[in-house]
């Protein structure tokens, strides 16, 4: 692992933006590319991403959901069959209209342009998602009762338009996971978005250690063609909230709009019902401003790509064989414990620098030993989130695994209580026009939300702030808010709102 | 899992192209999607894929690489800035030139266009493959001689747009997973060309069960960009070779393109020296070819998606009951095994059907286990590739891994014997013309090359076949050719030659 060269990382303090940025560059997390909008996944970040896969994938599987892969091309002419749908992505799709590139200018010079003559004659739309695609051939695929659920996911890249775009959390191209199915009827699918969206807060808090409210989008906010539309939320350190998966329940809005019928048991003909559902590497947007801190990243245990970095110390050549055959050993033992370990015995960095650098990538647990640590039998076991204390060499594998243990444990419930510190109930609208002020605390501001389009509307327009979810009654207030906070009107049901990336 | 409709396959002796569409869609690995030239991977088949990835991504990383992903676009620039790899993809490149949508006609009516003032000042490539983009990156990161080598992976797919597609063989998207490293010298770039070129050989053999000959292309059939090109070829049923994968030397050529330099320990200015390497979803197609049958997809157990079907036979509602109790338990032992295991209990269809659609799915090992067996404590084990007999419940769990391991070699003895058989040594022109009409019988063909490139030119043109590989030592004739089998020339290499897909 090549070190990350040293630099000062930005205050979260002086500048949340410039720090979030630092953090990524330090952590060696992800790369601007030479294609606007769009970003270079890193080594390190990109592990990241690859132990969320598996831990989710997991949990797809086990409720009975199947791998597939459709084409990232759609024709235009798909997205134009649900009419919401095409409105909600119209402005920001990448289109391939040619499919030859020619020379120009004198031969050799390498100028090239696009050859007129290759214009195809019904433009591709780059998947921003695919919803059309894939229930195109769900309308092949499915026929009867019997081929109901059909329940379907694909790990793909997607592509949407982005003017303002920033690492990991909005980018031109992203990675992500779709999940589609279809249901018999409406009682169905209503659980199949509901059990995803459970995975996805399982998956927030037992593995991100990110805690979330769950709740309903308001008809403003939901997914372009949904019925409805469930999320996970979560608020970050500088009291921003961020949209950490959708689950939608689509009806059959896009069963009609691609004829997706089967046939019942009884023999009538009946459209599917749908669902889609999705995460993306904005979750590791998420991890990073949930966690980390002036240092540089800090990563739960469980997702992190180095969990335990072993640093030897030693003076002389002898110390240094004797050092570092120790920290090899000990590597084996954690790493036969199931364990993503490093043994850092470059030559030429003092033990400092190298604390420094693990420290920048977000490692849980570091192993410093030194001559007088091995003459006593011991080593110092430091945390990244703070602590530092000896543990005996012959315990250390159930030490680390504590360690790991507690560190993943404490990261989320110093992030929940965070996030209630920053939850304010009840709000009035005068209250309400304060907190939307992030100087004044942002955070999420529950109150009574009357049900009106354009009050909701107005109150975007004069705070930035937005509808994150209707909670879903264990995140809801115990007093029931009786009028809209905003316009006064009944309140239909309790909203929480915030700033949000 | 859903039952295939059972419908009857061609046989390959009748015509091998419908022979293997028809395998596809009755194990449904694959189907034709909306979007010309690109394919749906379906579940079964796309556990396949992931099943490969798993086993090359473990070896890959054992050698020191780690994954990475990088934009699927590329400024239309880029690629033109190493000479022959531009002019080896300008033909075949989706090109991304506007990026909004605008409604035409009435509102509502739902018709669509591009919006002509979304224009994009450069156009984008959707990646053929990543050298240009990657080696701009690697610009950024390499400093010193202390950052090499750098051994990065992606899995990602890519775009060519090609007119005649045929499923995992040749389709417009694929997906695959591409290498790109940075060495300080020739040397270690060769190593790693060759290291990788080792891990491709082995996956193919070792897993896939697919034998294949190692070797360099020629200059007329290295890839575009490349100093040197090595390759695994396979021999298919119909005997026409398939590149099953290639390893790249690039040489300078992309370094001195994009400047990518590292400090010497000396202090100088060098140029790194690049490989880059890939397989993709063609192996399933390579796969399928060389060892399925007239009943179906033959799936070599460590690849196959289920590996073990388990079929209770009862008449009896009691029957049922009891045997199915059984099956699941056997299941579960199996899986405890870490085996992949269906219990097939549904009810209304025949055993015989049951074991009809097993097969079509390719399952190498079927258990069959009715009130008899089970009486005397038995289940038959049915081989997907021929034989069957009574094994005691008692030791299932290591008859079923015996017969597993035993069906894994067979396929590979086999397949080897069949390329062996089909590999024609020291052709002479007139044997080679004959050969290379297939109904005379394709395969390799070993002949003397007199390395003239217009030769090379001349014989794919009047016979349809092309050089696949100058072999490696090991694959070489013992009688070393003197002549060129076609013009006469002095030798200056063993080639064989095949028609191809």
């Amino acid at each position: 692992m090549a070190p990350p060269h040293a630099q000062k990382i930005t205050p979260r303090a002086k500048d949340f933006s410039e720090w979030y940025g630092d953090v990524i560059a330090q952590a060696q997390l992800a790369d601007y590319s030479p294609v606007r909008g769009c970003m270079v996944i890193r080594p390190h970040g990109f592990r990241i991403w690859e132990l969320m896969q598996r831990a989710l994938d997991d949990m797809f599987r086990a409720t009975g959901h199947r791998n597939a892969y459709f084409p990232l091309f759609i024709p235009m002419s798909f997205l134009a069959k649900e009419a919401e749908h095409v409105e909600g992505f119209a402005k920001e799709v990448a289109l391939v209209t040619h499919t030859r590139l020619r020379a120009t200018g004198k031969s050799g010079s390498g100028a090239i342009a696009v050859d007129p003559t290759s214009a195809l004659e019904e433009p591709l739309v780059v998947r921003p998602t695919s919803e059309t695609i894939i229930y195109a051939m769900f309308a092949k695929w499915i026929q009867s009762y019997r081929d109901l659920p059909l329940l379907l996911n694909q790990w793909a890249n997607v592509v949407r338009w982005e003017l303002r775009t920033r690492l990991f959390l909005r980018t031109t191209e992203f990675l992500w996971q779709e999940g589609h199915t279809a249901h018999v009827d409406e009682a169905d699918a209503e659980r199949e978005a509901r059990t995803i969206l459970g995975i996805y807060r399982r998956f927030a808090e037992e593995w991100m250690a990110m805690p979330v409210l769950t709740g309903v989008k308001t008809e403003g906010e939901k997914f372009a063609g949904a019925l409805r539309t469930y999320a996970i939320e979560a608020l970050m350190q500088d009291n921003k909230a961020l949209q950490a998966g959708t689950s939608h329940n689509l009806g059959q809005n896009f069963a009609k709009a691609f004829t997706v019928q089967y046939q019942t048991a009884a023999g009538g003909l009946e459209y599917v019902w749908n669902t889609s559902w999705g995460v993306s590497t904005r979750l590791i947007g998420g991890l990073i401003m949930t966690h980390s801190d002036d240092n540089g990243l800090v990563a739960p245990p469980k997702l992190a790509p180095v969990q335990v970095a072993i640093v030897p110390i030693w003076k002389t050549d002898e110390e240094k064989q004797q050092l570092s055959a120790v920290g090899y050993r000990v590597k084996q033992d954690l790493e036969k414990a199931g364990l993503r370990v490093e043994l850092d015995a470059r030559e030429n960095i003092k033990p400092g620098a190298k604390y420094f650098e693990w420290e920048a990538l977000g490692v849980p647990v570091r192993l410093e030993i030194g001559p007088r640590d091995l003459a006593s039998g011991q080593t110092v076991l430091a945390r990244r989130t703070g602590g530092k204390a000896p543990v005996p060499l012959a315990t250390v594998v159930n030490a680390v695994t504590t360690a790991l243990d507690e560190i993943q444990a404490a990261l989320l419930t110093a992030a929940r209580e965070r996030r209630d510190k920053n939850s304010t109930r009840g709000v009035t609208k005068a209250q309400f026009i304060e907190l939307m002020q992030l100087a004044s605390g942002g955070g999420f501001a529950y109150g009574g939300f009357g049900g009106s389009p354009s009050c909701e509307a107005e109150i975007k327009e004069q705070t930035g702030a937005t509808i994150r979810v209707l909670p879903d009654p264990e995140f809801r207030s115990k007093e029931v808010p009786r009028n809209c906070m905003w316009c006064g009107a009944p309140s239909i049901a309790e909203a929480v709102w915030a700033q949000a990336y």
